[in-house]
């Protein structure tokens, strides 16, 4: 164990999902993964994007933004729209269309909204564990609507990080730990235990086929763990 | 009492007030007023305005926005860009500056991030309450780190919306109330019971002197109401 | 009589209103209020925004900007976009439209421009002065076209900025009242005498509730002498 | 002559020049050519461009722009920065630039911004035209100040539209002669009757090397008598 | 003869004319004049501009940028939208515009995107040049696939730039050449040797009538040695 | 092997590289992978990111655009801006940095800028491979100059996409490939056999453990036949 990470390799952050945190959206979720903190809404609207129109599917997006005071270094608001939180956002669209049967949407769009209040590492996979909690309670009120058929929602999806510390493999890797990363590999997966992304990236240090190996083995049970949060989120 | 009200004309709704609620800019404050809820957070920085280089003085400034899912209908990230919510940002920035001496700042700007997580009226009103808090603490910090000289903080400054709904006036509105005032005015008074701003709008029907009188009297007590939570949250 | 200001605290500035300025908008009005001059042109467009599509009802709309060499330090023309100009293009809106009954107007859109030829304080006031003349040509217009019903304009609506130097209230500040003044407050009310929008600003000082009676005192006869002058100038 | 001209092929439309129309700008001055009515003011900044700094030498720039309301149909705010009125500025940047010498000015610039009032043809040429004048007086404010050296404007420029329509050359057309018109010209000449810009452009129809002659021999006068008014005005 | 220039002075730098230089649009162009390349891609699209909805009529447009690279110092993406560029994309609509029967074709849109690869001067004729050629094989696309009426191109269009460097006319100016020149024209002219377009600018020196009938006399039988080239580029 | 492929599952598509193939940048080199064409320029200017500033080293950043007729519907030129592009862009400026010694570097900024030619796929491979080359050739110009420290470039970096279609792995997808996969990962790795980066994306079909190990085989081998190509152009 670690002495200033105060936590074993293998071990998860404590995390809570508050579901329902706000009521002006059908899904709205604060997840906590230790001091990161951020809060993911989905709404639903009776459109879909240009190139959808007429094609009797529906769509589901996410976007990413971090709030001005999120950071230890104030982040302008127009920041969202740079290559980073765009980039963030294009991983959450995917994760969850990965997890969803657009044919049995009507032609709607779920916007799953993600806006960090404390980012202390581990962002974008919290913005997907709580995103799908969201989107589960934004699909179940689409089905109640008549706006969805049922059975939307084809299994869950969650996230998390894991990188390679002095060539320590570590998992759910907060702000120091990032810092301090030679690798940061980003993994998610569905219940049924199928990757949907990878993405490993080396600054520091380029990675051997082991060590990516050893990262992926360390990863998937913790997101089994996620999974099963999520599960009792939904079930309360 | 008005049946869909719930309260009394002159009543606030439940306000609470969270010193704190990140870790991650100096001051950091959460506040519900009914159903309401605003994160405001200050934010130092050891910079100013072009405009203001080299004149000795520090700045505070005020950014209002709006989450994507804080209403019912969903929010384009960008529309914090936009008219109103600009007309707001200058409103907070004005009513904080009010009450705070820039010449015992250094040359450091002192941000007010408002982020509206859910609105149910009174938006502009509780990011000025919250963020007389936030301030507060910022100024602490910054009068701890050195960048700014003891007793920067002049006063507290707290703001209330009030409104006519069929001819009667009503204290706090909450956006019921909202959508059938005739003529809606913010109030911005500071410790000392002086006026900041006093914004009156009527867009359905113009409204008499004595009506304005009414609401101002109706306003002042709200205020001082406001200041005691405020005084209450920084002696915790 | 203060020395500098040429003019009893009680005194507008001279003002000259010339009716139909230009000839290819149906409302064009060139005001003078001192060395202000403002120039306020009201097109007609056959449609009205998204969200009043297939209202039945139309839309009275504000812009305003200044000319690049309309001050003393010259404004980029990108300005328009910033916060104070449209702060007061949403000024403009309201208080025209406070007086216009939308439901008399087909799905059209009158957009009153007002452009600030020179600034000597007072601009947004002169802007609502000039800006209802020019909606007045433009309903006229609008009805001899048959795109809006008799009697679409209820009242005339005139504004005037009132502020405290030194202690003393004055009516109509220009530049140099308006850099010295504590409090600077504008006012705009209708032919009837009643607000439509009360707007008291106070970044140097706060003011007493005595002190906004005694602005608003000062205010309502100078706002009725504009508005003589406004009727004066459509009867020519 | 032409019926619904109203005056001979090689005629000017009747042209004023008012000199110091404000008082903000070291340069002001409004131009009527028949119902086209610009106004150029000059304004003078103690900066140059980036690329320039250091170089010991003053910049002179020029930017066009169509108030809302000066053509039939409504003119976003925004077009000025679309392809049209900035190439519009360009040419008028580099007509100034071309009687100008730079190496006697200290690096400063004079920012000629012309604002179309009223459009009916010919406000390119017009805002030249009104642009040299506002120029001198600035140059002379600058010379006076002691920021540029005597002998800054060498020459004056002036600047006029020709075009063929049905096959007729036209002097100075306004926007019903523009409309008819196969090929338009626009000449620009200094007071030694040289050429600065010659820019033809045949969308309708291409046109011969003899019809490009008749037309530059039509403009040649009408640039000397429009010249000659600019001397009138400077010498007031 | 120059030493430095190494051609005659009514010598066209080596040309080079590539057809079809990619396959996924219609047209596609690779024109190289001596060191400067530019590729011209026409695409077709099943649509107009906003204003010609309904008219019956297509559409030609053009659109010029300088790839990063291209010169010798980097020119940052968004320059395209700037003032030049634009300039240029609207010049090398207009010349193509001229010689296309815009009745004859559907309500479609060419565009004819002309990218510069390496910029030695004359990229804007060069654009012109290649431009042709593409419209050309669009054209011919859309007559094929129904889009277009038998004989929507109506003639070719080529262009050149001469100019004075220490008063003797130049053909075809590399950019040591342009540098160098007082006076800078861009003539575009039909196979059937009319003129589309003429642009003479004179920064440093104004120009004679007689200097401009010399550089003219230059440009036209540059031009039509081009016109040869662009003929036996399509005949291949 | 494949009928509609005409290739084997592990075979790369014909690969030319073209060093020099401008002049204007010290590096610059052009890669056709099948069909798809890319232009990677790397510039070298004396600046780095403000970040950056006074920290004795320097950068190496990455640009991916389309050109508008790259592909088989017209790309705007805006679409650089969008988030596609900006996630590729900011994986080749990782990538490339991953073998560069910035401590070697003076503070210069190296941009490699990656313009598609034509696309069938692979593109953002084919913009490191050839990006890698140019950034060899502006890291030797740089040395040269002394702007960096010998041996500034640590080892080659080199990238390719494989892919699941009907379950089998193919390598190097070409666009019909692309469209048919389920699954697409990108591997970028060194010239040792290390890797940088590692995405691999699932939007149809989540992929097994299993399955991810056997396209990272395929794609070894392949990356490293890229590698010999590279290795091959730089010692020409």
């Amino acid at each position: 164990m670690e002495g200033w990470r105060g936590r074993e390799a293998d071990q998860l952050r404590p995390i809570r999902i508050v579901r329902g945190y706000t009521d002006t959206t059908p899904g709205s979720v604060l997840i906590e993964m230790g001091r990161t903190r951020v809060l993911a809404t989905a709404s639903v609207t009776d459109s879909v994007p240009r190139w959808m129109k007429r094609s009797g599917r529906g769509w589901v997006t996410g976007e990413y933004a971090m709030l001005p005071g999120s950071g230890h270094n104030r982040i302008p608001r127009s920041a969202y729209n740079s290559g980073r939180p765009k980039e963030i956002s294009r991983l959450i669209g995917r994760s969850l269309r990965a997890v969803v049967d657009l044919n049995r949407l009507d032609e709607i769009t779920v916007n799953v909204d993600c806006d960090v209040i404390q980012a202390d590492g581990g962002t974008r996979t919290a913005a997907i564990n709580a995103g799908w909690v969201a989107l589960h309670d934004a699909l179940q009120w689409a089905e109640d609507k008549g706006k969805a058929d049922k059975g939307s929602l084809l299994d869950r999806v969650a996230a998390i990080s894991v990188g390679l510390v002095k060539g320590q493999a570590l998992l759910d890797l907060d702000y120091r730990d990032d810092m301090a990363a030679s690798v940061d590999l980003n993994v998610v997966m569905t219940g049924r235990g199928l990757m949907v992304e990878v993405q490993g990236a080396a600054e520091q240090l380029p990675f051997s086929r082991a060590e990516l190996d050893e990262l992926l083995n360390l990863a998937e049970p913790g997101i089994e763990a996620i999974g099963d949060l999520q599960e009792q989120a939904i079930s309360e």
